[in-house]
């Protein structure tokens, strides 16, 4: 129920775009691309991740990254992530003029292994090399640190919150302006995402920014509203619920933008996000992902009548 | 991430037999409602709301209440509920030997009015009327009110939070052993639950037991913590996620309980639930529902490896 007092805003950054699109083999051509940035800049987001500056041999569906990042770049007031995996690739963000990049580290010992070929701290050691080339080249961009399987790790199981903590600490010592946490894989529950998210907050402050859900075991709204309790204030999302991991069929994906508009509105808390705008979209992603899914819960049965009343961001 | 200290437990109330099987037209058979009903029993649940003692022309698939009742207060320690909509469903639960008659009462004066042709205030009167005949029968069985629509309701939109805690109030006055709160169309966000669980809570202390969450927008989860914040110790589920409203095609119905098992799980709270006879359960009713839609979660990735490690319920 919305309380009498205005609730601190929350940001929404959809990464359908990276992480959505990361997820799905089809190549999704720039021009779709682009109606899909406007659609979600239309519906209010103001902070989008919209590609990864990777190389185009292992992602061909996001080549295009350094145009859909200029393009963002010219929408007023939007702040512009890209995911770098390396200083090459941070050195891409910052010829393309990306505001944040987001540089992923496993703190999975085995996955990091598995999926970068590196152990978390040669991350943390090629994130100072990409703290001087930022500062050298003067740029303002933000260098953001993502540690992802934050809750645990399909092949190694448990990941031990001090050996997170510990991460959080060598990047911030790095040259990390800000830093997130991400349930890559689904395992997350909502009192671990508190005990996790208070611990690093005592460590981080307020540069630990964000939250990263994926909604594949049905937690992802519980798990927000924890990171949320902690005082976390931005959250990772894709548009449609995409993102699954193509390694789990049938599996949601990341949580929905349009569920956390719902959430968050069901709350009281702004997000500036429109809600019917955000369901237009919806429909225009089934058609150009045809054949894939579409995940998240609010899409089915559409706000309440005691929503719909007022404003959304009421 | 389990806590060292053991937490209280919590129990799970699978109403499959009596919300689930009223939503879906087909009449499922007397024995096939038994091997359900063992299914449950075996896959650890000690609370289950079996049946309706609704006059059958009503809803003829939940005309063999009393058989199901009676059958289930065959299985040792098992606390068996039966809704009851009035004084002469009250004494054929008396009759069966139901342990909890749960009596449902809409704090939407709109939805009462439509679903039950009586006013909020008459069902109040009934209750007195129902806790005469049990203290008369000299009978053990428990008289639980059930307030639905208490976040809201598709009719009538908004529920004032202060009618939901008059009819608290009346109804407890009036007779009623303990009180549930029901989001019986899927309206609640997980700040509105706190806030009226909180204020229930302080109103009725212990005699306000149970909450009752429907999935229909993707809260479920989400909302079961907000009560259990609030100190909800009892949470209604339905085997399957099965418990959708008719009217709402493909939205989803009751939070699953196989859903409630994982969450509680990953918080480190014990259930008594045992998972894996939760998923063939699930599969079981897949078969006698053919056609009809289940919902949940957990169902589609299975427990997270960081669980599969360790018993549970641990």
């Amino acid at each position: 129920m919305p309380s009498d007092t205005p609730l601190t805003p929350v940001a929404v950054r959809d990464t359908s775009l990276r992480d959505g699109l990361q997820s799905i083999a089809r190549t999704v051509p720039t021009d779709t691309k682009l109606q899909w940035l406007q659609g979600l800049y239309q519906a209010g987001l103001r902070q989008l991740e919209v590609g990864s500056f990777v190389p185009p041999r292992l992602m061909p569906q996001l080549a295009d990254t350094a145009t859909i990042v200029q393009a963002a770049c010219q929408l007023p007031g939007l702040q512009v992530t890209a995911l770098v995996p390396n200083l090459r690739g941070a050195e891409a963000a910052l010829a393309a003029g990306a505001h944040v990049m987001l540089l992923p580290l496993s703190a999975s010992h085995a996955h990091s292994l598995a999926n970068l070929r590196k152990t978390p701290d040669d991350v943390v050691a090629e994130l100072g090399r990409i703290r001087a080339a930022r500062d050298s080249a003067g740029s303002p961009c933000r260098i953001e640190l993502g540690i992802s399987t934050a809750f645990g790790c399909t092949l190694q199981g448990v990941v031990e919150p001090r050996e997170v903590l510990r991460l959080v600490a060598a990047g911030l010592d790095a040259g990390a302006d800000e830093v997130s946490l991400a349930d890559t894989v689904g395992y997350a529950g909502p009192q671990q995402v508190r005990s996790l998210f208070d611990a690093a907050l005592r460590l981080a402050g307020e540069r630990l920014t964000t939250a990263h859900f994926h909604d594949t075991r049905g937690l992802g709204a519980a798990n927000v509203v924890a990171a949320w309790q902690a005082g976390i204030r931005r959250f990772d999302a894709c548009a449609g619920g995409i993102g699954g991991c193509p390694h789990a069929p049938g599996a949601s994906g990341n949580v929905a933008t349009e569920d956390l508009a719902w959430l968050f509105a069901s709350m009281g808390v702004p997000t500036g996000l429109q809600f019917d705008a955000l369901m237009s979209l919806r429909g225009r992603l089934a058609g150009w992902l045809a054949g894939e899914p579409l995940h998240g819960a609010i899409w089915r049965a559409g706000l309440p009548r005691t929503l719909l009343a007022q404003p959304t961001e009421a």
